[in-house]
């Protein structure tokens, strides 16, 4: 199988991308982590995501916060699809990362998360992965039920303690 | 190769959309544009999703303006990679359908694009199908070039204008 | 009396929620409480609102964070007023919940009331049973006065303290 | 049946409020129209608002830009409920308007609608007098229905032309 | 001399509004405090600011969160300057109070101050008393003297500090 | 009767200061006009405040956009209120100079007003020269009635319209 | 002298950016103008910014709209110092282009002007090499000096007009 | 080598101001610091600009929140490079303060960096001293270097931990 790589412009990222991990070791995805800052590290950045392709990856997740440049820098220099994850930090929390993924100009998408979503930046990775891996869909379409589950769950907990005829 | 499924919640949308459509043809990959509401037309926007894997789509763009549901409800029912199009419309520009489209709770990704992005969509898209099809991944390098020489002329002419000697 | 149905997207709404349910017993107005997400367990969420009215329910009210798709997507199914509560959680604070549950398209109104309001919505549950209910009106004005009173209170107390002469 | 109360800030809100008007005729609603002014003429907002239940008004509405006071200042001298069309004028776009209309304090509750949202706002009002109207929730359900079909005839417009094989 | 009438909606915004009170107290500008909201007791409101000339008072002062309409309420039934304090409070912090409070309709302004700027709305009161009292403006310049050197006296420990030589 | 001085950034800013202007004459109000930038010219912006209490001013009016600064510099040098009017320039539609304008540090504090909104920054002055002269407080209260009228009038036409019964 | 680089994402950036080549030309500074896409042209951009200083440029000015990252990215290899000026296009007017250049992270700054604010950019970037060359600062202080004269004159033609006595 | 000045409004502004500072010293570069506030202490921030290049100083840096005027004051008064650090205090978070300072009218930049952005302050103080002293340029260059190598050393050990094989 293909490989997510996933790259954190700084390591104060990693409480964060940590959520994304353990999604990917869940769905038995293998997977890649670096930290490859898109201005303290440019070129390694770069280096990374031209290579991507070649060694391997079949997408790459993306974490940054503030003027979040990572996700575009690197989608900029590969084809693959790179999911963006803006990071909450600082004064404005999260709302500056959100739009620097996002409002990439034409020709140059990234497929953005909401803040901090980490996990969803995961699963969308193993839903690529999965348009040609049925068995992987599989497993996401079990995750979803087991979510499911976990709701009614806690639906039926709400309804015996509130509804009580 | 697998299908592209574009849908849009109104076909007030349609102009905005017409540019993924026109990306999609340029690239040579199957498609299908289809007008299902959220909310008008829930039923139909859920049945094309539930059925869409096995109908031979391999990615969704769903396009939506104001509190933009369609790509979350969409998202909710398919293992399917689900990209959502905020479309700039109303009072808010756009503001309100980037923050409905993205800020998806986990479990359920949606693949957020710039307002009004129908272009990167479908460029994504086109990604996402390329993970596996590299005669793509290499026809997308090939409009990542002429976009480049576009730029490249561009500066000619630019530098040509200003910087005379 | 028709009862009110509550559906929170998540257990994690239920502490903002309970205080809907404690106006709701004070105004001895019939409930039931669910936790249904629009994107975990659509169809559950579906079916209640499609039997709402039905089953005895004459208003709903969903409350729901971040892309908080829950109250349109039941009121897209239902001609019972919906009331919608924006929760606040994550990153920015309840203006993506609020903007995703009050900027509905025509034709599928959701009633929005303030970010995590669940007293409000409560209270707009009981005015609109109380269109047609003179007592449950009556017990509406009660509160009102009792409110009143304490604020009359608190007046008095403020004045004795800052007020000497 | 009990009438609809629609009052407005100023004049040149009447372009908006005549979509809800629209909607009440078509569902053969009764209705009666005012421009109030909650700071220009707020003894007469006030007396229309405490004399509504008594004149057979079963619902309110009030539409108003900028520091929008006017739903809150009517919703706090009635139990009827009351709701709020926050009008885009003005440098912020309705923003404002939206704010002033949605984050109402506890105890005194503002059902509302989208920025212009004048339709949804006589939607409302009709699903809120079709709690204990049967007749008027088939005629609403209608229009749902209605709606749903121009999305249906949408649809196989863009099909047609989009999907050609 | 004019006493300043000082108005909450809520004896929670008490923390905040002591600031203008110790400020008008160091002025020796007589006062009166009230709780009075605009919509718990809307009636007790608007007496006050239709009586306050007749009583003596010669500035207003309203302090009110989120939807915050008792400025507006107030400057609506008198010709008195009424000046606003938007209370920081709920999920938005203070930004829905400023904008229902400073974004007041042609002809019944309403001078607000920043959020939670209560200090300030009693400095505005005192300059407002002070266009006809030249002792009020010396002992307002007084204060600005003696801020001023306190900031001088800020500024020569920090350059001892850090400007050795 | 004291003068009100009005001061704006750009003579750009006439159209809307305008407003102000002609406000003051219906109330017969002295008054004075000038450009005075605080970036461009701040000499003589803060000359004017330094001198205006004792050349007869008794109120002061700024009006500038973007990074409006002018009326919190005159306000730091004069204990007349100052009164702040954010202009609608740019791209951020007046945001920028009502933040500018209203969040002033303690000690300094700047009545604000709407964006764009001079004629109530007149009336605001108005009423601030009112507080010691009935004779303005009576024509103001004229004003009022006046605008009352109008929306009486406006009120009778709309009911005319739509109330046909 | 040292040249000025001025490097814009997209020739449609060009009728903002020619206020910069004005002012630049204006106070005989020398200056290279290109076209270089931080995601189209990444390569350029870079080698550009790489050489700049070896090609005898002081100050770079980064012109770019959207996620704008070109400033940043710009700035990451090299130490001159680099000037953003956030452009405004697409739904969000430039407040996404302000937020994604001037929110960089430690290290690496962007000297961030006004959206659209290309002037000023120029302006800066002469204050820049003016630090070292008494003879452009007085250029520069001669152009405040005309500036101030401009307001002088519109201000006298203000008060000849509004201010007859 | 010539000074940096910084100033801040306040001294609470310190412990963001500090960040700065250590950079300054870290680079060898001279500096002064003060506390001069736009609006406690016009005079003092004036004269200080007034004289600032007369002094020795190259590069100003001035802190400040809220409606942060104070980098803009100085700049006005001086045709140094003035870089402005807008400071995160208050309910609004450094919003109003970055705009306050950013969104300068033309011929008067204030080069502005991320809200609390004090080590980027300097470090753009250091790039601009840097122009003409490529001994300063190689420190910078140096620090860059450091930087990286901190990543590179994050990066090993997150590589370490997470890519087991």
């Amino acid at each position: 199988m293909k490989k997510v790589g996933i790259i954190m412009g700084s390591d104060s990222d990693l409480p964060v991308v940590e959520k994304a991990i353990s999604v990917l070791e869940n769905l038995q995805i293998p997977y890649e982590v670096h930290v490859y800052s898109a201005h303290r590290t440019p070129e390694q950045a770069r280096d990374f995501a031209l290579n991507a392709a070649a060694r391997g990856f079949g997408v790459l997740i993306a974490a940054a916060g503030m003027a979040a440049h990572l996700a575009g820098a690197i989608a900029a220099v590969t084809v693959l699809p790179v999911i963006g994850i803006p990071i909450e930090s600082g004064s404005l929390r999260g709302m500056d990362a959100l739009l620097s993924t996002v409002q990439m100009p034409g020709g140059i998408p990234v497929a953005t998360v909401a803040i901090n979503g980490a996990a969803n930046a995961a699963y969308l990775a193993a839903e690529i992965l999965g348009v040609e891996d049925p068995a992987l869909r599989s497993r996401l379409s079990a995750v979803r039920q087991s979510a499911a589950e976990k709701v009614f769950e806690k639906n039926r907990k709400v309804e015996e303690k509130y509804n009580q005829d």
